[in-house]
């Protein structure tokens, strides 16, 4: 039996979304039961007669917003949605949390209140990317820390490579550093130290990627530190959604656009469909001690589904204890590193 | 009379786009005379009968690759066409140079060669990025300077505004500082600080910016690093290619797509000419004593030609004098903050 603390009250479109993802994912999951946590009579107004027997209600009014400061705000509101979820983890009532709340806040409720994995100083988050080529590119770390050393990147291609090969069943994923260019000198200090210590580790590590080829789907994993990866993550949505945007204009302001829009309707939609973040769900924090997932903020059910649908799956493959493996590993092939060190 | 020097070795479509470009500019630009660097023989035949008497060669037959380390090139290839041409700035024997050769290479000869202008620590590579409105944002540093302190940032900003006030003819900028939240105290720390010396300047500072609102031209200039800058710019560039790769792809396949073409196809190419490098023509290298500008390294004839434009318009309007002042304004209004201080 898994059990799934769901925060109701983080994110966009909450409480309808994250409700109507549940209800439809307690139907469809029977083997794992679901805590749902915020306004429990607005919650039971929107599960209706359908709250199925897997889901328990806990109820709060508390929230923590998007723009509070998340070590502050987490340790101020304990009974918050978000750090309740957090508790429960900890606790070990649930195995894992989903939130779409403030992502700074989850990544503190997760390391201050579940703690870390062995061995890891700095959780990454960890979403996929959609790539052209539609097989999607892990991306680490998306936002979670700021000032990232050489070894904290290390340790996210570790994680990374345990994750991508058990979710994704790629057997040897192909792990790239997000440089300025692909020659072995390029970079930043951290980056440039990095570079150093991914191609001594027993990782595939293929060297340096630009942001252009990472599109094209040629890594499976793209390290970079959270400040550039989460405006690598921002960027692309942004883009994507300006130029869909666009070509709807294109396509619904002139007679001989709706005419285009008959013939190739489909076709665009599908296009935009696999650039959808909605399909690809939510990001796991890799590091934390007990599964946390992060819901895009602006998720509606179909987002809110796909990431209940990744997180229940991170639990079934048992990636908690695939990631301690890692790390452990980790340890063993690069002696000369001391957890904490090496911070530039 | 304004002097050009142009690089005709570098770039991936050399020497054919830079000379297709050159004898159209040289035609067009009469009060402008062209020092055009590389094979003799070869520019004498792609010139032909054409070459018009404003335009004088030098001949080398060296040239910097994409892949050189750069200082090192810089100081080895005395004779290359890109230190030639950093040579005639240098030696004032032209105004301003343009290069679509190894970025790091045209740095490190505007820096060691031509040198910086007075208060300048570090050169900015400044490119117009398109935007989704179509007014574009200058995006500084797009990659000259891999670590950047915080003063350095402010320094980006002052000659941006500068720069963006006399060419795109905008009275006070909106300059934002590209972040990873909109909230004051998101960031790594070189970032916080830069927020933190940007508002107390006498800047139009309008805050952090987020990657996806930088898109929608929510900003005339975005501040970031090098390293930063320049995965956006690629990221931007690698989406864009991407997804009009794949409705080229929607519009030709099919009996169905090849009919919406002929009702969209010119509205989708306008759309996709906003989007377009080549239209933007070159970067400045803000900073540097001299005028000194990159073309794109995959530029065709018209975005060599936008960027002669460019090059011939930032001296044609005073632009160096004008950073000049900047700089000094800079120093007068931020008295504590010296030269070289500051790195974090």
């Amino acid at each position: 039996m898994i059990t799934m603390a769901v925060d109701a009250m983080g994110g966009d479109y909450a409480p309808e979304a994250p409700m109507e993802a549940l209800c439809q994912a307690a139907t469809q999951y029977t083997d794992t039961k679901f805590i749902v946590i915020g306004d429990e009579a607005r919650i039971r107004e929107l599960g209706g007669a359908r709250l199925p027997d897997n889901v328990e209600v806990r109820h709060t009014d508390v929230v923590i917003a998007g723009d509070e400061e998340p070590v502050r705000a987490v340790r101020r509101k304990p009974n918050s949605s978000l750090v309740m979820a957090a508790t429960l983890v900890a606790n070990k009532e649930a195995d894992v949390m989903v939130s779409a709340g403030n992502t700074g806040a989850i990544m503190a409720a997760g390391t201050l209140i579940i703690g870390r994995l062995p061995g890891v100083e700095r959780p990454a988050l960890a979403p996929i990317l959609p790539t052209f080529d539609g097989r999607g590119v892990l991306l680490l770390d998306a936002g979670a820390t700021m000032d990232a050393s050489a070894e904290n990147l290390l340790s996210y291609a570790y994680m990374a490579d345990a994750y991508v090969r058990h979710v994704l069943d790629i057997e040897k994923p192909r792990i790239a550093l997000l440089n300025v260019g692909t020659e072995d000198s390029k970079g930043n200090a951290v980056v440039k130290q990095a570079f150093a210590l991914l191609s001594q580790s027993p990782l595939n590590f293929i060297g340096n990627i630009e942001a252009r080829e990472m599109m094209a789907g040629c890594a499976d994993v793209v390290v970079c530190d959270g400040f550039v990866g989460n405006v690598v993550l921002k960027l692309a949505e942004g883009i994507g959604l300006g130029l869909f945007s666009d070509i709807r204009t294109v396509l619904t302001q002139t007679m001989s656009g709706r005419l285009a829009a008959l013939l190739v309707g489909k076709r665009l939609r599908q296009m935009r469909a696999r650039y959808d973040w909605a399909e690809h769900g939510g990001a796991p924090f890799l590091g934390v001690n007990g599964g946390c997932f992060k819901a895009h903020g602006s998720s509606n059910a179909r987002a809110w589904f796909m990431a209940i649908t990744q997180a229940r799956k991170f639990i079934a493959n048992d990636l908690l204890h695939k990631l301690t493996v890692a790390m452990g590993e980790r340890h063993v092939s690069v002696p000369n590193s001391e957890l904490g060190e090496g911070r530039t």
